[in-house]
């Protein structure tokens, strides 16, 4: 049946380049704010401008993924938001794994941005028997023997390793064999995994380096 | 005078896209990753197998900023290395700021993956008592109150913000005030800042975001 409302389809993800996905997130964000502030309506212009893209550019990426505009409104906010954390999966709550409580498991613990988003760490993994058994940020902490039961028992399909660059490898190969389907590893070290296990790594000093690159680039033209 | 060697030149950053100078960074970790493993060239098949883009893609992607291959060679993976560092800004080393020593920030000081590229954080700064004045993984921490002073004695360009969200914008205004060139933020809050100011936002949940959309895609193909 026809009807008016947007059309959304995922494609299979071969076919949506990493940095339109990446985008979506951006899109989403700005999406967000917007409707914080008020707004019912936007257009592909004035998402471009806040986020530093052309308008056909923006118009391009969403179009990976269906009709999403009115003509002469331009998107409506919450319908867009809607249809992009289908795509992105995130219209469902995840719970998450976390694997190492020290200073950047922690921090991790306590970041309000994934909770936003509908991730929430169900369960915490660490070796040291001075936490394990107790809750941090009311989370509660596992020996890491208990990886494989927790994360079957609570359904967890995500987790995140923040553990040293030594053990990252151990820790993932375990994740795979509990069953985990996608890990984001914060180590400093490229992990290998069976292709069945998505994966993201978090390369820190890339935003560094984007940022150098800014301001050097500036600092030569003036 | 015309030689064989690689031409690099960076144009202003307003005519390559983000993604393009995001996608460098990638580059520039596999290059190291194969020098490390004693290959001393590659080829843009090779780089882009390893990173998931087509040869296509990585040739376009260097052509931005110069001629780097050799017909029947392919790449130097150390002048490949250098051209890209000299890109980036990274041939130098950079100074870094780090405001905020929670959580986050004491994993920020630990992280190694800064100093591989060329970062050094060189002053921390909080405004708690019990650690102002101490050193803190060899990193000497002062009070905010002597942000302008150290950061110009220490001639320090970038910044990152590892503060709680409500103080980000107070330390960022600080930080420009000091003529800081770069901010890089942790804080999920989007700071404002005048426009010689670069700045790059970290939003920790783009990355999840990203893995549950590469599970949700797997998931619904199989």
């Amino acid at each position: 049946m026809d009807d008016d409302r947007p059309k959304s389809s995922t494609p299979a993800d071969a076919t949506v380049p990493k940095a339109v996905v990446s985008r979506l997130s951006l899109y989403l964000r700005e999406l967000q704010h917007l409707v914080h502030g008020g707004h019912e309506t936007t257009s592909s212009t004035q998402l471009g401008t806040v986020l530093g893209f052309t308008d056909a550019q923006v118009r391009k990426d969403l179009a990976y993924f269906g009709q999403f505009g009115y003509p002469g409104i331009g998107y409506r906010c919450e319908e867009l938001i809607s249809a992009i954390k289908q795509i992105l999966g995130t219209d469902r709550s995840w719970p998450v794994a976390l694997i190492g409580l020290g200073n950047l498991g922690r921090a991790l613990l306590r970041y309000r941005g994934f909770g936003h988003q509908g991730f929430c760490v169900a369960a915490a993994f660490d070796v040291d028997a001075s936490i394990v058994g107790q809750r941090i940020e009311e989370i509660p902490v596992y020996h890491l023997d208990q990886l494989a039961e927790i994360i079957t028992k609570l359904k967890i399909r995500l987790a995140i390793i923040a553990v040293p660059a030594t053990e990252a490898q151990r820790v993932a190969t375990l994740l795979a064999k509990a069953g985990i389907d996608g890990i984001l590893n914060f180590a400093p070290v490229t992990i290998t995994l069976p292709d069945s296990v998505k994966r993201v790594e978090v390369d820190l000093a890339i935003e560094l380096e984007q940022l150098s690159f800014a301001v050097v680039n500036r600092a030569e033209r003036t």
